[in-house]
């Protein structure tokens, strides 16, 4: 039981309790209300006072890559950063070890910043859903697949033949879901976007892909086949609900109806979109066509940091701008996208995005102590506008606190960046790269 | 003495220290230098092992209105908010307790993030430069004058005649400078504009206005006088290297040369600009023509936060997507922008803006132990695209401590924001807040 807490439910109502209470029984929220209306005869174990905390649900961040962290600050503002650092650095240094070591840290600075659930797209995924089954996530982990030898498979897309080992090994999992990814339509063939669309059909769960993100890509697609990729993804039978579509930059008014025609999902990374000079999506079509969307962090290297909360003020201030409109997306409808359209992105809307009776018990406080935090007339105003990931004071996931006082509850900060820094000094990363920044 | 601190110097070379050490004698810069060069014969009372932190100088905020305090989260996205909320609370509400607080509690929070000086235009700006002075602020307070009635002169542009006597008060402070900021120049006579300036050359102040921020500015004046605003401003002999143009989001090629001709300083609000849909001004156009330009964070109802870490990184992205240059204004850049630049906006460059010895002693540290600043390839990247406010350490200003170990040395937070609470209490600025909302 938490008391005295300003609650946003973020329910189909958007109800908001002011001064109110949730009770927790197990992994699910059993009730959610005013203080005023709290029952007279529940009974419960632990009572917190929550006063003056904004309590919702955990934030989804629908599209990252767990395994990048040691690329974090690595050539930013390089245009030729992927060829340069990237792919190199990746190549020589990738290994099971430093993937492992590096989701644990990435999960655990999403914890930290108030981020429940994610959907994540790497290389050594089975490794990485392991991480995160050992720290309480809840995420998708999905196997990326591209046309070129990776770090994990000695053959072109073998990823698909990795995810085909893998999705069996974590069904039934009440947190952990398997999956796939191809890198882009452009990176992998017609045969193997079918197959992975088929790998998802029959382990019923959501796939990704990164799609119309690139100039490039648009141009190919026009060039070689006169649609856009998205039509081309049509064309060959690979549009469900099932589909995240990461990024969607580059969209005609023709994509956006066939997205919503197959109610394909939207993975929006507002950030890494904007930090490469590559655009602003068209979210306010997408959202009026009836499209769903969520918000993204993309990885460390592109987004830099894993909190909704630099993404929710980056959203508002480039939609707002983009539209020349500044009543675009009040505040409140920004705090749904990171909540409860990313559970929706993420299949998971029956069961967590919001705050209601019988939902898991996915939720976070952000303390109103602090001196950016005040004063607060509207308290989805402060999340977008005022807080940043430090204000994040507690973390429940399926019930269970794996944040509490800013501060993971299972885990040390100082010894996953030991174990991560450790790694990276064993592979020649660190080395390496400032190699790479010297010959600059 | 600090020790082992990675230090920006941001002097003309850019110099970096990765490890590097810095003597402070009583206000001043004695020295600074990498570790393996620390003289031998150096005696000092105090030595801090700043280890793993970066050191650079205090960042300096070019624009913002501290008494604000009490409307930031109200009426965020609301295009009518400035008549629908701002105004009448304003006129019915603001008096000298509640903008004294207020400004007490925003210099707490700039310095707690890192800001150790910065330039004000409010009302009230006695009480606002006595609270600077307390709060050991190094500031330009600016009294703001404008054709209406206001909160602190009986008749229409009385600021003026409030700045002829509040001028000579500060003359001589080492650290607080008192100055005049004329609203706009639409909402001013054309003969206090020159007053205006004749005050700031008498006492040799940077001034400050609102210029080519607003829509209707630029159509009124295009109609009115076939000119931009600062065509009319040149006209009427007002442009020199002490007019700090704050905004400038619309800028012709001509406006630029002008700006250029007359050295006149511009404090660009990335933040507030793009929140309220202006629009992104011609910052890169500004420093090719050779334009000073710093960063402002605008007051707590428009930028929210008073930090420059979320306009460094809301900056970063704006202008790399405004001119479709993924390598446009490197971290780099930017960190000079929030620094030695601004600096030079308030005319302070020979005293503070980097660290080189015989310079104020106004620096920061940052620490990189929180699981946002891993790892660490570029300490510029790390301040623009990983570091938060709460990510500040300690804080000097004239070689004073005034933030240690995240926490205010003189002050307590909750103290100065149980004053701010109680001065709008009993103006009734809650209430009156909370009824104009709910009439929404």
């Amino acid at each position: 039981m938490f008391k005295n807490a300003w609650i946003l439910t973020i329910n189909e109502q958007m109800e908001q309790f002011p001064n109110g209470y949730i009770l927790v029984d197990g992994e699910k929220i059993l009730d959610v209300g005013a203080m005023d209306s709290l029952p007279c005869d529940i009974t419960y174990d632990q009572c917190i006072d929550a006063k003056g905390a904004i309590l919702l649900p955990g934030m989804v961040n629908t599209h990252t890559h767990i395994g990048m962290i040691p690329f974090r600050s690595l050539g930013d503002d390089y245009p030729d950063r992927l060829h340069r650092f990237l792919f190199p650095l990746e190549n020589e240094c990738m290994n099971e070890q430093l993937a492992y070591t590096s989701a644990k840290y990435a999960i655990a600075e999403m914890q930290l910043a108030g981020v429940t659930t994610f959907f994540d797209m790497y290389y050594f995924e089975q490794q990485l859903a392991e991480a995160a089954e050992e720290m309480h996530s809840r995420s998708i982990l999905a196997e990326t697949v591209i046309d070129t030898v990776t770090v994990d498979v000695p053959e072109p897309m073998g990823g698909l033949q990795y995810a085909q080992r893998f999705l069996p090994k974590w069904q039934g999992n009440s947190r952990i879901q398997a999956s796939v990814a191809p890198h882009a339509p452009y990176s992998n063939t017609m045969e193997v976007l079918q197959q992975a669309d088929a790998l998802s059909r029959k382990y019923n769960v959501p796939w990704m892909m990164h799609v119309s993100e690139m100039d490039f890509e648009m141009e190919k697609y026009r060039k070689e086949h006169n649609q856009s990729p998205i039509e081309f993804l049509e064309e060959i039978g690979v549009l469900s609900p099932r589909l995240i579509a990461a990024h969607c930059i580059h969209l005609s008014d023709h994509d956006i109806e066939v997205l919503k025609q197959y109610d394909v999902k939207v993975a929006h990374c507002i950030g890494a979109n904007t930090k490469s000079a590559k655009g602003v999506a068209r979210v306010r079509d997408l959202l009026a066509a009836g499209v769903t969307v969520g918000l993204g962090t993309d990885g460390p290297s592109s987004g830099n940091t894993l909190d909704l909360f630099s993404q929710m003020r980056l959203f508002a201030n480039f939609h707002k701008t983009f539209l020349q409109d500044r009543s675009a997306f009040p505040a409140e409808e920004i705090v749904k996208l990171a909540t409860y359209e990313g559970a929706k992105v993420l299949g998971m809307e029956k069961h967590i995005g919001s705050i209601e009776s019988g939902k898991q018990a996915d939720f976070i406080l952000v303390e109103t102590d602090s001196v950016n935090m005040f004063p607060i007339f509207d308290p989805y105003s402060a999340l977008v506008y005022s807080a940043n990931a430090g204000n994040v004071r507690d973390v429940f996931i399926a019930g269970k606190q794996v944040v509490a006082g800013k501060k993971l509850v299972d885990y040390d900060e100082v010894q996953l960046r030991a174990e991560l820094a450790e790694a990276m000094e064993q592979c020649g990363f660190k080395e390496k790269a400032l190699k790479a920044l010297s010959e600059k």
